[in-house]
């Protein structure tokens, strides 16, 4: 199934700069689910007390959904494409994704929640990482 | 397949508070559609010059945009939960998607963008209205 | 000294549609702030580990940011200006801003970040009020 | 006056981890105005229309806001501090702003609000540079 982000990328009106579409598509999605992921980890771990301390966790979670909301609103967007920009926050959304499931090991062996999230953020680091890769 | 939205709830450690479990899940999933498919028909608005007059299109995008993403981020946490809030980020998101078609329906005829988005409109209004029905 | 919004607000190069400019700038002013004290607030309280039990004022501050955050773009943007979108995003952003202190009012007691971004909660929630006031 | 961001700072209750707090606040302080002045800036290009094609002048713009949105949320968090997000949304946050005014420099001689918001950016810039040469 077409999910809104390929129909809306495939509407776009003008050329979108010879970035890869797919991998464009691909990269919209998992920052938008990692988002989503992030905030609700955060959520499930607060009400988790304090079991496995995971302060460092909600910190990241919070700060990893800040950053991808912003990297796919960047990502959203084709006209007057800014390269430095959207380079600069690809990096940005990879180093959040990839800080939080390297702070969050031990969570994961204790909490579900904390190992989809894990999962959300490591699909949303590599889909950086190709989209960055694309970037001339 | 369960979306990470799904598996997020499916993981949260306590009680939902009576909400909906499905009904909550397609009003995340909706809101971070709408507001992905919003900010990407602003700009795919902008980048058609001033054909149809968009300018008010894009205005309502920008905020459907925010007010989508402020919802799905509240709608995702369900510890220390408050009815009054949620209410009435409900009913802000789903003023906010209406407003957005029924100002964009001509521009609709023309931009196969907008199409998309409005109907990325329609469903997120009517899952913020289900859920808001099923609060007490 | 006037602030960027005031000198944002006073450029503006349109009609503001009858909303009063001083409501509105201090509206706005407030919003930001209370965005960044409430995310402050959660960070803070988090740091304190779980004396006195921050669960619910955690999660009412990352409402409260994400809403202010939300309702101070709806309200930086003027044309194509919608009312029914404005008010809605008050009626919510008030919600939020009443919640927190009300809820945090044993904090406040015991941590002085709750005391200061409980100020930062009120002011807002008046300055919502007040300009959901001059809406016709 | 102590504006709430250095309130906030000041009731912070564990350590900041060697950060200035002077050039931490000032950091903040100049993302959340740099944010609200581009979104304004944004709406108010869309109300002159075509005037001087701003097109790439609203687009650099909301991507500006949702950056600098995103890393004053990122600094107002001392808990489980992360160096290496913490230096890569400051390098995001001054790219972006520094490409608003080079692309802006004609709009800022045609419009007043473009130039209220090019001074908003290069101050955001700068004060992203001075924070992120404090970290190790």
């Amino acid at each position: 199934m077409a999910t809104p982000v390929k129909k809306m990328l495939n509407t776009y009106p003008a050329d979108l700069g010879g970035l890869g579409q797919e991998a464009m598509a691909r990269c919209i999605e998992e920052c938008i689910a990692c988002a989503q992921a992030c905030t609700a980890c955060a959520d499930a771990c607060l009400s988790e007390g304090m079991v496995g301390d995971p302060t460092k966790c909600i910190r990241t979670d919070m700060d990893c959904a800040d950053i991808c909301t912003a990297t796919a609103a960047v990502l959203s967007r084709h006209t007057g494409y800014d390269a430095d920009i959207t380079r600069a926050m690809l990096q940005a959304c990879a180093t959040a994704c990839k800080a939080w499931p390297d702070e969050c090991a031990s969570h994961a062996d204790m909490h579900e929640h904390c190992r989809v999230c894990a999962e959300a953020c490591r699909l949303c680091e590599q889909a950086c990482n190709e989209l960055r890769a694309t970037l001339g």
